[in-house]
């Protein structure tokens, strides 16, 4: 029996109280899981503090559960919209009041301008990403924390129960803009450091940390400010691994670490009419209608199966080898319960499991998201567009190249766009991010897993995501160093959508796995 | 010569101030129209007001002009949009100003209560409609004026030179949300009523109006009021004439009077594949997406040409007579410059003249206006919408009936939805009006002509229209009277769209237009 066990047991057993407490909002089904799995676990050295502190740490934690709440109350009043810039000074202000908390428990910092943005021909001033260290003891490990500030747009009238921008709790859940995407991961991190302060010991790592405020609309300026400022300065010369918490587990009750991402690319296709939206009366019948050209065009990209029709995508899509196809049957995923989840009739690939884990980690899929400049409002708007902009996606995998992508998609549209023969006019452009992966088995996976264990009680799946985080990419290559994703949110948090929440367990016992991934981190060699 | 060429060439030489006043803001091609053309002009007699009192009116309106610009600008300022539920309130402030402005011309005036409509399953109170009477005297003619206080959606990020709801003024043109459509048209018919008080002079004819704040979004209520209440109170029973004022001239210099307009039928194409909006990157590849299919089905719809696909469509439009050939050879319509005017490459019909005033007039188009639920802000949104409905609509023309024309199209989507095979939920509803005509040699067209040619100095076209203003079917039905459409606005004041404006020129002419048409009616048997 592990020294791990036994500090598991000691801790439920010797403190009826605390333990009572974190039972109580734990699931049925999570406590029903065998805890001799913990029996696996063998901890390093652990030279710099005693295990023995962090069922201190935890009682901390859920002693101040309402001050954690409120905290991202205050976050997530902060409506920091990074695609639109009427609310780029908002964004400002959420740099500047995270910026704040850092200082307080006692980080140096730095706001970094990262230059402007060009949208609509006009030069517009991006928010400073916020830039800090923590400690700087040569003999702790150093730890990268990356999140961002920023979130999707959300109004109220586009189906959400409260105001997006109103941290509400209902049913153990906390429900707000950013509330899992990623202010209450960013404030997770805060918090787990505040609590090694509450516990009057010291931080076992020493920390640095890059918060920026436009992820949501392409991290827009960081790649230079990592690669080419923070590098030559040292930044990373220091760090030795780098953590990112902005993604969810993959379903509700376990958790897991994320070793894999997709990439995307992203599609404007503009299609100009005139140079004004018509009438439709007036003008109807004597106009070839962007609309119609543009509906023509998103229609030849994917069938209704989900079948990319861009001619060559599938080509550099990396094989599926036995080991890794052997892989997706052993993964704990209820599809099921994923389908109840969002309401559908009817899953693609007939729900089936592993082709559904595989559609959303190793595959690529398109997403055809909206069209700007068309009506988009309830009611019956009588306009023809003069311009419109059809916007896809592309979520790309291993072993494809955003280059390589875009060349295919471009040559696509354009030879569909001339078999279509239009007078108007059409550009596409892409945004590009490449998709990640990096290896399970490294000794930061194993103290993550550690941690997460201690908390959860039970061994976290190895998964990958669907979804796209192109910083992890540059992360890796600006420090050199091993990248890993420690979700704190559920599967069900609708991230980008409408009741964005984070549920009031996966917050606070997030808060104790940052904590305990500190502390498992810091017994690592050097 | 007549009396009527007589007065306008008075008119012209005798008051050299006024004359070139008018003179100033005509445009040079109008200027050169010969105006031997009046001399086919016999009115009929005139027993109630001298005609020299028009001159005076006119001075009157001239010297008012600026008191007429700020009235327009009080009432762009009220953002009356009826088809936002947001903005019902100012829909009903709307209401309540015009009111005050019909009270203080004297009229008796009612806002009637016309129920509730259904939003998202809620119901939302309607605007209340304004009835008014102005004078009782059974020795008048009595027209029935209809207007509407309400406006299409306008935001400044929608690609607009200036604030939507602030009337500006620039190169002779008044910019603003409603100026021309329907504002300032509405606010011609109090300046013509002030302008016969002004010039001490007493209203030729007795009025009777009825405006409405719903008219943008299918006059919700309004034909319930009309048919059901006002015409069984009588409100009718002594109108002689109807005339309404809310379409445009055909191009930008020349005149016309309006017999004839498209219906339409609105069509919301609703596509559910989950009961959320989901992230793309976490579900994209598992799910049947909602866009996907919504995209195929409206590809369905038109082709590039324009040419409608829903089958049997033409069945039933009004052949083309010989007759009504030769109607458009002889109208003057410029479609190079009426395809500059919207900056489009090339028009459909390759242009050609009679083909795009038929086009616009007498056959139907299918116009895809837009998605609501899917994005449709600038940026790069990475979302599966949930739930999307697709709107587009058919402008339909005689003899196509709305219900045949929506079993049409009801019954072909159906259809193609069957052959689609999606397991999402599709549903389809529609909104539709009927076409209108009416014979354009009655009398009251002839007044409204002799008062167009007396401002405009030319031979107005009788032109027909391809938008579509239900209630012009609904009043002909309540009053049983001829109605005749009467532009105050130029063919490029972009209703509906970014940078509505009207002329000034056409304001001001249009006021005196108005006060014309009043005298001219008056001298029509009763």
């Amino acid at each position: 029996m592990t020294s791990c066990l036994i500090r598991s047991v000691k801790y439920i057993c010797n403190d009826i109280k605390f333990a009572a407490a974190r039972v109580s909002c734990l699931t049925k089904n999570y406590i029903n899981r065998p805890v001799c799995r913990i029996s696996s676990v063998t901890p390093k050295e652990h030279p710099k503090m005693a295990d023995r502190i962090l069922p201190q740490i935890f009682k901390y934690v859920d002693d101040n559960t309402e001050s954690y709440k409120q905290l991202l109350k205050e976050a997530v009043a902060i409506p920091s919209v990074s695609s639109d810039v009427k609310y780029r000074k908002e964004c400002v202000r959420m740099v500047e009041w995270m910026q704040g908390k850092l200082k307080e428990v006692g980080a140096t910092t730095e706001l970094r301008d990262v230059g402007y943005q060009t949208i609509a021909g006009e030069q517009v001033k991006l928010p400073p990403v916020l830039v800090g260290v923590l400690g700087n003891d040569s003999k702790k490990n150093t730890i990268c924390i990356y999140g961002h500030l920023d979130v999707q747009p959300a109004l109220k009238s586009d189906g959400w129960e409260t105001e997006p921008f109103e941290l509400v709790e209902r049913d153990g859940k906390l429900f707000g803009r950013g509330s899992t995407d990623d202010k209450g991961p960013v404030l997770g991190w805060l918090h787990a450091i505040n609590a090694y302060k509450g516990v009057g010991e010291e931080l076992p790592v020493n920390l640095k940390f890059v918060f920026e405020c436009m992820e949501e609309s392409g991290s827009e300026g960081l790649d230079e400010l990592l690669l080419e400022k923070l590098k030559p300065e040292g930044f990373f010369k220091d760090v030795d691994y780098v953590c990112i918490s902005d993604n969810y587990w993959l379903g509700t009750t376990k958790p897991c670490i994320t070793y894999g991402l997709r990439g995307i690319s992203y599609y404007f296709l503009e299609i100009e009419c005139a140079k004004m939206d018509l009438h439709s009366g007036v003008y109807g019948g004597t106009v070839h209608e962007a609309m119609t050209d543009l509906i023509h065009m998103m229609n030849q990209l994917v069938d209704k199966n989900g079948r990319i029709q861009v001619t060559g995508i599938y080509d550099s899509v990396a094989p599926l080898t036995e080991n890794e196809k052997k892989l997706y049957t052993t993964i704990d995923f209820d599809t099921e319960a994923y389908r109840h989840s969002i309401g559908a009739t009817k899953l693609a690939h007939n729900g089936d499991k592993e082709q559904i884990l595989m559609h959303r980690w190793r595959y690529p899929s398109l997403s055809l998201h909206g069209i700007e400049g068309a009506a988009f409002q309830p009611g019956a708007k009588t306009v023809i567009p003069g311009k419109v902009i059809g916007k896809f996606s592309i979520r790309i995998v291993p072993n494809q190249e955003p280059e390589e992508v875009e060349k295919l998609v471009f040559d696509y549209v354009n030879k569909k766009w001339a078999e279509h023969g239009s007078p108007n006019k059409m550009t596409i452009t892409a945004q590009s991010g490449r998709a990640w992966t990096e290896n399970p088995d490294h000794p930061h996976y194993q103290a993550a897993a550690r941690a997460t264990r201690l908390i959860y009680l039970t061994e976290p799946d190895m998964s990958r995501e669907g979804g796209s985080i192109p910083v992890t990419i540059t992360l890796q290559e600006a420090s050199g160093r091993n990248v890993l994703l420690l979700p704190m949110g559920a599967g069900d948090d609708m991230a980008h959508s409408q009741n964005e929440k984070i549920n009031v367990r996966n917050y606070i016992e997030g808060i104790k796995l940052f904590a305990a991934y500190l502390h498992e981190v810091s017994k690592l060699s050097k």
